[in-house]
């Protein structure tokens, strides 16, 4: 099997990293390539760089498409452009927050996300509106450092997000999902400090798509996902070109 | 890797059908065990026989719970007894028809059920609006023949059945879940005659028992699914008593 | 006019404790039968003696079925087993907590609910989820006695609970209910320490029930609570099993 | 017990009608006074009308407000002037529409509405919506003649009432609501005609208004049904300026 | 353009203190009249004042309705009687509240209202619930002066509001809605003590009205806010019965 | 008073349409200048081309961003870019589809939709389901040319754009919108062949920016809408670059 891991951040370590952490989830023979976000802020933190982000994903895709993988994972918590790579891509297509919420809604009532960069606060909360789910969300915890700042010192901020931990379970949490790209593996390091199950955004994202790809679902030729019209365009890179305006 | 399958129905056939299918579906490696329902319907189709299926579910994890099972898979479309299990078992414990609405729901915007027995129209639309997914379900349809006839006659059933994804989509589904545990395995069977991708519901439940059980999440400690306080009863199995009073 | 009061919890004292106070209730020339859950936990405080508890509530009912009453109230607040029986009556059913939420709401804008049991809080804002009623729930307080604890000494919890209504009252409620078969008569009691009305929730469920045993209503032929089809079952008592297998 | 049943349409013979139908219902030693509107439309089919029958129910109230009363209870399917009736009042106001919906609410899942007059159709979704029920709303039927019209021939209309309540079985209501003071008295008629339990709203509000006047349930003394302050005011009947202004 | 402006508050200086802001932001050539409510509360801050003022709010507009108007502004946040007025008025009915947080709504995603008169808490949020956007409310804070104790002393209430202001925008609010037409005026004025944009909602009012009375969107001929058909009425004004019974 | 239009659509004709229907709808004295997408889809009519607009209006604003103006418009019926917009700018973001449906909302109970291109059904159900109105949207009807089509041909299609209106109000529309920058101007052209308001999106935006920006409403300082803080990028253009990363 052969996943595609797209980090619409323009961080590659931040890619090599997730990529790192992947590798070690997925089962014997399954083959990663990872795709870095060629434009836009090194760490979506902020609306602004999530709606850039979103078109950067799109790209990066369009860089790879040709390689024939079984599913693509999008690998920035709030999964910019996901809409978007449905519609476009033949495979499956997992978003890291929509994976982490979903595998959370199957395991309890109700769920926390504690996440780097109080600007994801609200932007987390109407995510999860978007899917339908607020009823079921007990707390969102942001930590001040961003997923990028985490990323880069991991050690440092462990009491900080075990601690936000507590506070989600406290507000009501069944499980917490600890999400973001930049926080990749850091779930099993502090589940021991947190009452309650705590998802590992990462690796919830690794084992949905091994799974959906598993079951070589097809895609569909009718619908809202179903491959778009082709429509004539400007300024976009040659291979992104080709999927919208089919040349 | 050690999973247990419980079948709530009280057709044993139907545990060795799933159980046939889900073996074909686990990593090597992973152990399935199987148990079923020694009380109550046949098939669940009813809200009465779905009342008492909640309590064979119990009952029958009770007589497995010392063997130390790495997840429990409730193998009945409509999950009775889901919320009592995750309060009881130190596992994860994963539903059919709930890990078939996530799986649908991560992939998709809007979403599809097929299942047989009429009755269950407007169970399943409650128990969508239960998971807070109503407006994401584009269409329940159900075939008159139930899960326990149309796994004495799979053949018989999948043009019915075929037809029946089909209105779904027509009525905005993204993706049909073809549920039902007498219905296991049929989903591949017809994918290739609906315009959008089909989920089989044992393949989902069985694709998201392995990717939990993987995650090793530990047992919450505090809140609604932590292990419930000891009460006395009486009239039940020793096994069940020792979990629900203690002795 | 002759009604039967169901009260899954196992413990027959209860029962005589709840039909005294509905006695005193009811209009001259009312009859009052009472059955106790055959099987199951003394009292229901968690989710697993919750799903047993359905299972009991249909058993005693079928035991007293022949005995033509004119409705039946299922006396356990948070009503397991209410759906499915009914489906199996052709008399109307009204559950404890349905009857006293639906009440409280038909009083005023918002309701808070009080009860015996700190494993209740999440399954009674399910419950009223369930309902539709989310938006009009303003606090549920919980006291650390379950219902069991409380029927044995009321006067020794009667100044807990007028305290958590006030502070449901303070959140918010126009109306308290005060919830739980063991608790039946206890809202009088406090009534004037609380300064919003307090629904005793006994109270509420035995005036319901003798509304709509008054409105011989009749039973659905069509829908989702007409008769259901019968199906094979095992190990059931003979009465249930004449009401699910039909013999 | 002394309820007194206001009906906010301006036609006094109405009235009477539902006055009779009332006095059938009530246990013994009940009694019952009516009050009729002073000011608006004969029968309230409009949202201007309905605008005006609010007013005109606080009016009708303050005349009889002295007489000591166990409970009101508004006739007027739809409910004008409840809330502010609510906070004038000691006792409990229960509307004739409010009651039903409640009624229906306890008794299945999915309840259906049919009244007279086409204007009434959004105008019943919204109240319905107000309530939070708008998902256990399976339909709201409209027939031409008003419920001014219907009371003038309750025979002539009878067959399309009773086609109207099966549409709405049709439509998945497990019981269906024949609403309006006008059609007082008719849903036991036609109640062998229609497949699901059929609640005549007349019959709803005086049993739900006996239930509540029985539990002499008190006053609220906080929030937003206590009594009001007083505040200047011009132009309103000296009995509805009394409780209004204070004088 | 022409304009009418309705206050069914009774209170005729806070008409022209409305009309006075009012008449400083219309574009040149905008002619503003103005309504007073004839009889009802001084300044209405209850349900029962409310109730009575869509009364007056119909009866004062029949009194103007042949004067040609391009738009109706109903200036009492909270907009007693704007359904009616909808469905009697050949032009678009702008209510200062329906106005205000609309506006609010398409400038963030959360808002908050700030407005005086501790009874309109409950009442406003049941009016944003109304409108669908109860998830988009942060925060309502209410000040015990009512707008008519703030009309009659603007300056004292001054730091109280920008503090509620503030307070609202500490609970999530994107902007704050300065809401009352005894407050007309001062959102401006306080604006600057305020981290999030203030809302004055007579502005908000006036400007929505100009925009929809500009856009000549003519009137309904079918549905809900459709001409109503004549229905036989007594004891209202000429004017109004002119409207409601067509003589 | 200064505007900007930015259509984030890359058809630069399409830009100058509606800055002409624009100007014929602003007050004197009010300017307007357009910025069209430099990169991207010649009309949005697909997920994908949705995602990269979305950066497309960031790149397009931040070329026009020094100019001081007082409001911006965003002209793309669907809103791509709106909350990075909104985030960036120190002066109101008017969506085009935002402003149309409060708009709507603001004049009635439930409102509908027709636009162009048949790939926008779902996102627009979606769109407004993100504002917490799907309960008034009572139909979203989308032909089969899409916006950029009717732009080359407004005469063609207005047949088909009237039918589909009368459709959205039979489907129970009190208004309806028509939507999309290629339709500007078409709403009073069809007007008098529907039965209910038809607000023209094009209209409803110039109007709102003018509303709000005449408001000097100011720019929060606290969060999700104050300006962000800046963080590193690669690959934007200068201009954006500079309100991304600070240089």
């Amino acid at each position: 099997m052969k996943l595609l891991l797209i980090n619409p951040n323009t961080t590659a370590t931040m890619t090599e990293m997730v990529l790192a952490v992947a590798r070690r989830l997925v089962a014997p023979g399954t083959e990663l390539a990872g795709a870095t976000g060629r434009f836009g802020a090194a760490y979506v933190a902020t609306r602004s760089a999530y709606a850039i982000a979103a078109h950067a994903a799109l790209d990066a895709w369009a860089e790879h498409a040709d390689d024939n993988f079984d599913a693509v994972l999008l690998a920035c918590f709030g999964d910019p452009g996901l809409d978007g790579l449905r519609e476009l891509c033949t495979v499956p297509v997992v978003g890291m927050a929509d994976a982490s919420i979903q595998l959370a809604a199957s395991l309890g009532k109700r769920f926390g996300i504690v996440t780097g960069g109080d600007r994801w606060g609200p932007m987390l909360h109407e995510f999860v509106a978007s899917r339908g789910l607020s009823d079921r969300l007990a707390s969102v915890q942001t930590v001040a450092p961003t997923g990028g700042d985490i990323a880069r010192d991991p050690q440092g901020s462990m009491a900080l997000l075990a601690k936000a931990c507590c506070t989600a379970a406290e507000e009501g949490a069944d499980t917490v999902i600890l999400g973001g790209a930049g926080l990749a593996g850091l779930g099993p390091a502090i589940r021991n400090q947190v009452p309650v199950p705590v998802i590992d955004s990462t690796e919830a994202a690794v084992r949905m798509t091994e799974a959906v790809a598993s079951a070589r679902l097809g895609k569909a030729t009718v619908g809202t996902f179903a491959a778009p019209p082709m429509v004539p365009s400007i300024g976009l890179s040659p291979a992104l070109a080709k999927y919208i305006s089919g040349l």
